[in-house]
C-alpha cells in the first residue's frame, strides 16, 4: 500500500477549503494508479487524469498567490470566461479529475466493505462495476459504456491488485484494506468537498460523451 | 481536402531516405484526421499519436544536425541503448506511428478504390475494418480487438467523412477521391520506405498490446 499510502491526501480546514498546491502534490500519484489495474489498455485512462493534473497545474502556476484554493481557480474562471463557462479550463479539468478520483475512492471502498461475487471471490469485476456505475457511467454514451465492458475483461485479479497497491511486496489481505482505510478517510473528505464545491457554484456539468 | 492536400508529403529523393525536418512537418496535421472521424473515442487515439510525434521531435531537436533523416535517429538509438533497442525511445515511437500511418493510408486507399458495402454504401466501416486488419489488428491482443469493434459503431457516414476531409465545404465525392488520390503518391511512398528502412535494419517488433 505503500504507493497510496505514502502519499496520504491533507486534512481538510473546518471550511473545507482545499489548498491547491497540496492537492496538486497529492493527485500527483493518482496516475500511477492505473498501472496497478495492470494492463496496457489503462494507460489511455491514465493519460486523461495525467491532462486534467496537468491542466490545473499550468492554471496555479500562473499565479500561486491568487489560485491558493481549488475554488479561486474555479471562481476566477467564471469570471474570465462567462460564455463557456463551466466548460472551460480548469474547471472543466477539475470537473473530469473529480469524477476519475470518485471512481478510485469507490472501488477502494468497495473492496473495504468486503463486497464480493461470492461465485469468484478473487475477480474485482463487481467492485469496478460498483465504482463505474456510481462515478461515470451516466457521463459516458453507449459506445463508452460498451468498451467499459469489454475494458473490464482487463481487470487484474483481487490479490494481484492488492499486491500491486503495496508495491509489490507480499502483505495480508486484511493488513492491505486496514491501508485501505487509513488512506480513505481524508481522500474521501477531499473529494466529497470538491463536489460540494461544484454543487454550490453551479459549475457540474451532464453532458456525455 | 485541404486539410490533407494542404499538407502533401514531400517527394523522396531517390535513396528514399525521409528527411526528418520536412517528416515531421507533414505529420504534425496527421492527428486532427482523427477529428475528421467526428467522435470524441477518436481523441484516445489522436494523443497516442499525438505522443508518439512528440517522442520523435524531441530527439531530433536535441541535435538537428546529427539526425537528418528518420534513419540517423533509429540507428543513433540502436547504438546507444543496445540493451533495449528497438523496443525504446523514437525507434518505438516511429514503430507505432507508421502502423497509424498506415491505417490512414489503407482507408483512404480502399475509399479511392471504391470499396464499399452494398447494402450500406453511405457506411466505411467496411473500409476501416480492411485498414484495421492490414495495419493493426496483429499488434493488438483480444481486448483491444474487441474495443475497436465497439468503436466501430462511432464511425462517421462516408459523406459526413469526405465533407470533413474537405473542411467542411461540399464538394463532389469524386473530387474529394481525386483529391485523395493525388495526396496518396507521396503519402504512401513515404510509409512505405519508413516500414522498408524498419525491415532493414531489424528493427520491427510484433508484441500486441
Ligand atoms: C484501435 C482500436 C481502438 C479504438 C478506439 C478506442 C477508444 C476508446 C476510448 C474509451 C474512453 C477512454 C476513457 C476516456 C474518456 C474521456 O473521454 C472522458 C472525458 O474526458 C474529458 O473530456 C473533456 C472534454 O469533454 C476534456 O477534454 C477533459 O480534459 S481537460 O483536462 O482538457 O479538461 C477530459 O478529461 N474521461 C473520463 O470518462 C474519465 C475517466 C476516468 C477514469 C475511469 C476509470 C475506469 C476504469 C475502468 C476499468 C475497467
Ligand atoms: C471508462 C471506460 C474506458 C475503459 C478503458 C478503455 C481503454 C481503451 C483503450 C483502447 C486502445 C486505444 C488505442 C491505443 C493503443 C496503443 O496501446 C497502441 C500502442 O501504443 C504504443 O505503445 C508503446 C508501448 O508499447 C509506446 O507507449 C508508444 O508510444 S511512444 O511514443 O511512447 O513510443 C505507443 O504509441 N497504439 C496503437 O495501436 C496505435 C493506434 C493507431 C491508430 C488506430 C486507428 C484506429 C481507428 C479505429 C476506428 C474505429
Amino acid at each position: 500500500m505503500a504507493l497510496l499510502l505514502d502519499n496520504q491526501f491533507k486534512d481538510l480546514p473546518p471550511d473545507k477549503a482545499i489548498d491547491t498546491k497540496l492537492f496538486l502534490e497529492a493527485v500527483s500519484h493518482i496516475p500511477s494508479f492505473f498501472d496497478c489495474l495492470g494492463s496496457n489498455v489503462f494507460s489511455v485512462i491514465k493519460s486523461d487524469i495525467n491532462g486534467n493534473i496537468t491542466k490545473i497545474r499550468a492554471v496555479h502556476m500562473k499565479d500561486p498567490a491568487k489560485y491558493v484554493t481549488l475554488q479561486d481557480i474555479v471562481e476566477a474562471e467564471r469570471e474570465a470566461h462567462a460564455a463557456e463557462w463551466p466548460k472551460v479550463g480548469a474547471t472543466l479539468a477539475l470537473m473530469w479529475l473529480k469524477r476519475g478520483l470518485r471512481f478510485i475512492q469507490i472501488l477502494l471502498q468497495s473492496l473495504a466493505d468486503g463486497e464480493r461475487d461470492e461465485n469468484n471471490p478473487n475477480l474485482i469485476r463487481v467492485n469496478i462495476t460498483r465504482a463505474y456505475e456510481q462515478a461515470l457511467k451516466r457521463y459516458h454514451g453507449w459506445i463508452v459504456q460498451k468498451i467499459f465492458h469489454v475494458a473490464l475483461h482487463a481487470a487484474p485479479y483481487k490479490s494481484n491488485f492488492l499486491k500491486a497497491l503495496s508495491k509489490g511486496e507480499e502483505v495480508k489481505e486484511e493488513d492491505c484494506l486496514a491501508n485501505v482505510r487509513q488512506f480513505l478517510v481524508n481522500y474521501t473528505a477531499t473529494v466529497d468537498a470538491i463536489y460540494e464545491m461544484y454543487t454550490n457554484l453551479k459549475a457540474e456539468l451532464d453532458y456525455t460523451v
